[in-house]
């Protein structure tokens, strides 16, 4: 008996089970409020100590549990293929575009991430001081980059890299959010005319996730001069333009109420600015459509940092037509994004399939929005096909955005400022894709299409009945495996036929290469298929001559 | 001025010069003899601070250096392109062999990793303690493959992984040593006949080394259990059977007088018992002829441990000579694996560059060695031509064996009983590929035949001559993204034509489009073969129609 199972009746098993259950509701009820996180956080440190304690009163020898560090999981075989795949396609379109891979190391000398995240630098892993340089996990990719292109002094490259990232935040692993995860961006940088890279990479996003095949989306997009601008005529102090901007940010997830109230009580604006604010926050809707409107604002127009984001817009939704990707776009005030050290236009691709679930509906927001007919659909919560084993139906959580950025003109300068070189300003845009949350969307609706996924590639089994020795199906499999195809066959001397079978059966392995000892001595194998429109064929499956084997099944693996 | 340029001429600068001038003798006298590394230590130490004090004396504002921590670097695009050709290559030969990929978290909780690795356990990376549990960075992919395994109760895989390990120690950049860097490892769990899944192992290790195309190699081979029966007729201790093991290992680097005194003097062997080892452990040779003679040796045949190790050698000789790759294995008794876990056969594959330079021959071993052919041919320091940046001539710094390991039974099993679960032995073998030996195998040969390598595959760039818009270029780009053409074009509205022409050539990229307006008017575009056997022909390119632009560079391109 495990020693889990040995404290389910005792008093401190019954306390470990009253824990996991408010934890589980209080995951259940909520999303991200901080409250019920610090909540949850002192639960499960109750939950953790009662369960030492359960341990050592069982009198458990276990020195520790087999697991992976909490927020990180192993990609098993059919997790790690499909990865793969998502990884290729990517590189794929990049590759199209004329870029390049970088790889920089995991982890960073401590002082380059320091500074770059505002309150979230708490999240950064910081490796043990054992003498030497200190140095810390890295964040996300673009600090890297920016670190890439200052130190090598280059003054233009266009790069993707593909690489995990790090941050010590309370995981929810049904929402894909985890200590360690993915990220893939690309990134241009140099010296372009106004918005031919902004678009390129718009260009790219909007193939990539085409190319991945995982529904339909949308690109939210705004431009921080612009949103400066709105700030500026509302008459918000400079020096709360970027807490302003972060409260205008969650707009997607709280209603204007709320956001106001941030914008005021917490943050001790004057309603009336922020009711100014509200004006234009909500306004979205196809890019073309909206610019005519803000352009005939002539308040707004008057502000110079608000006329050259919307000068800005206008030769990009130009460039976006020509590459045929304007229709995907919608022109959005709300977007703020938070990172910092945004400086031109902002985005954030949205899947159809993540509206955050059973949100509040907007009333209040004065100018009332006219919504893409794309954006904002609520996922439907479905029966209960969806529930994990964790009990959470994981078709109400909204996966958030699949893809964000936007351009950043002064990062890589800061660097070579702080490094003492001379501080050239490199121009960068680019973007991010949400890796883990494209991984979720695809293998829900794998499940939903209830196809199997197989961890493996292998194409024929080598399968031999008695008396057909081990060296005869290595023989096989040596000429399969030199000509390309991958096979497989038992590790056994002697295996047993049906125990042959169901390994080729449970690998989902397409095609079957039978050993008969008669046969053999006649130079014949038979090939059965096992899977595809072949499968239903003869029983026996057909017979090849064995010098024949490899064109015969190159043929049907479409290799030749 | 930098400010190490300011310091150069003063009492400091002179200081530092020395420094640096004593270090790189060291670097260049000797390879790995510990004393010179701690020697080399302090004076980088000292280096260090007399930078540091350069740079405070010269008044420096620079707060810190850009730079990656200490053992680390960035691959740079070509760099980082070639390695993913060689995951791709590796990962097709797994792929062919019934395998899996897995992808395991980068850090371990500290108790899974510690007590494995011996006096190495030093060089682990410990993450800091920021609340929560402890964690390690991965030292290998061996440990968590088989905390893998455990955790999950199974009793069969075959996977493979690649990823970055870590190791806190002393760096030899030019050695390729470095403190983060690429694993590539495949290994089979599971319960097979003797010998099936080793000869596999083999059999892949030498599909990879023929498909990476570097050359030639050999596979040395080994079995611990005849290394431990040739101890126990020797009469070495048990306790002293690991010790004694891995001076023997020791013998590709050191001469056999040298490996004798670490067992007599430095661990205690009584001189006889060591010169009765000597007798055995000079042997190698091809596989079944070195076979012959041990199993004509009564007394070792006599060892029951010996007799196991030599009747599993002579089944994997039959299966490896099935497999076709039997003349490439060197049965090498001097070959003992550091590791301790390993329980089997062992196996380490060199390179045909690898010999390390300039070692004094072995007169003293008694019984005289039969070399193969292929094993053991010294790299040939050439001229100047491969001198880095350190002043090191690379082409005499062997690169020691490319891929490496071995039958490990216990290690699961280990897992499974320290977590308290049902101790289930699930016995293991694999082989560690050195991916960043291979890749500096690549570069050497790749500089020897002086190719250049592109960072970037792109093979088509859109060129506009005056009067040319920008929006047409994006125009034909378009269309070419959209048929799966690696396109690229100037990101200026008003480009230079040289600039242009340029950034074609600069990039080396095959095929320029040329847009003219008069022809542009016409429908017409003139494609141009940059590089290859088309790029001598007609200097003004070939007229192609717009419509029929797309198939045409597929045609060229070989995408039909």
């Amino acid at each position: 008996m495990s020693s889990t199972s040995t404290t389910a009746d005792s008093p401190i098993g019954e306390q470990i089970t009253a824990l996991q259950t408010r934890i589980k509701g209080l995951k259940m009820s909520k999303q991200d409020a901080s409250l019920e996180i610090d909540q949850m956080k002192v639960l499960q440190d109750q939950l953790k100590s009662a369960q030492r304690e359960a341990g050592a009163a069982a009198g458990s020898k276990s020195a520790f549990t087999l697991k992976t560090p909490k927020g990180t999981i192993d990609h098993k075989p059919e997790a790690a293929l499909l990865r793969k795949k998502i990884f290729s396609t990517l590189e794929g379109v990049f590759l199209k575009h004329d870029t390049s891979p970088i790889d920089t190391p995991v982890f960073e000398l401590k002082e380059i991430l320091a500074g770059k995240y505002g309150e979230d630098s708490k999240l950064i892993y910081d490796l043990s001081d054992q003498g030497g340089e200190l140095c810390s996990l890295r964040y996300d990719l673009t600090v890297p980059f920016a670190r890439y292109v200052a130190m090598n002094g280059l003054t233009s490259i266009r790069r993707y890299h593909i690489g995990k990232v790090y941050r010590r935040d309370q995981p929810v692993m049904t929402k894909g959010r985890m200590r360690e995860f993915y990220q893939c961006d690309i990134d241009f940088a140099g010296h372009a005319d106004p918005m031919v890279y902004d678009a390129e990479i718009l260009k790219i996003v909007c193939e990539c996730l085409t190319a991945l095949d995982i529904g339909d989306f949308t690109v939210k997009l705004n431009h921080r001069k612009i949103l400066d601008g709105i700030f500026e005529l509302a008459g918000v102090p400079a020096d709360k333009t970027r807490t302003i901007s972060s409260a205008v940010d969650k707009l997607d997830k709280m209603p204007w109420a709320d956001v106001k109230k941030e914008m005021t009580v917490e943050k001790g604006l004057d309603e009336a600015i922020a009711d100014r604010i509200g004006q234009y926050v909500g306004l979205k809707g196809p890019g073309r459509e909206l610019l005519e409107k803000l352009k005939s604002d002539k308040d707004l127009m008057a502000i110079p940092r608000a006329k050259e984001g919307l000068d800005d817009m206008e030769i990009l939704f130009r460039y976006l037509s020509v590459y045929k990707v304007l229709d995907k776009m919608s022109f959005d005030m709300s977007l703020a994004r938070g990172l910092d050290y945004y400086t031109g236009i902002i985005y954030e691709a949205i899947h159809e399939s993540s509206a955050p679930p059973s949100l509040p509906t907007n009333p209040s927001v004065p100018a009332p929005t006219k919504v893409s007919s794309k954006a904002g659909k609520s996922a439907k919560p479905s029966a209960n096909s969806n529930v994990n084993e964790d009990g959470i139906d994981e078709s109400t959580v909204g996966v958030g955005s699949i893809a964000a950025g936007g351009r950043y003109d002064n990062l890589v300068g800061m660097f070579a400022e702080a490094a003492g070189k001379k501080a050239e300003q490199v121009p960068c845009v680019g973007i991010s894709i949400g890796v883990e949350r494209v991984y979720s969307i695809m293998e829900m609706r794998r499940r939903g299409r209830e196809e199997k996924t197989r961890g493996k590639e292998t194409e024929v089994y080598v399968l031999g009945l008695g008396g057909v020795e081990l060296e005869k199906r290595m023989e096989i499999a040596t000429m399969l495996w030199d000509n390309g195809i991958k096979t497989s066959f038992s590790p056994k001397v002697n295996p047993r036929t049906p125990a042959q079978w169901k390994q080729a059966d449970d690998d989902a392995i397409p095609y079957v290469v039978i050993l008969a000892p008669k046969e053999w001595a006649d130079g014949i194998v038979r090939v059965k298929a096992q899977v595809g429109k072949d499968a239903a064929g003869g029983d026996k499956g057909e017979e090849v001559k064995i010098g024949e084997l490899t064109e015969y099944l190159k043929d049907k693996l479409g290799k030749l």
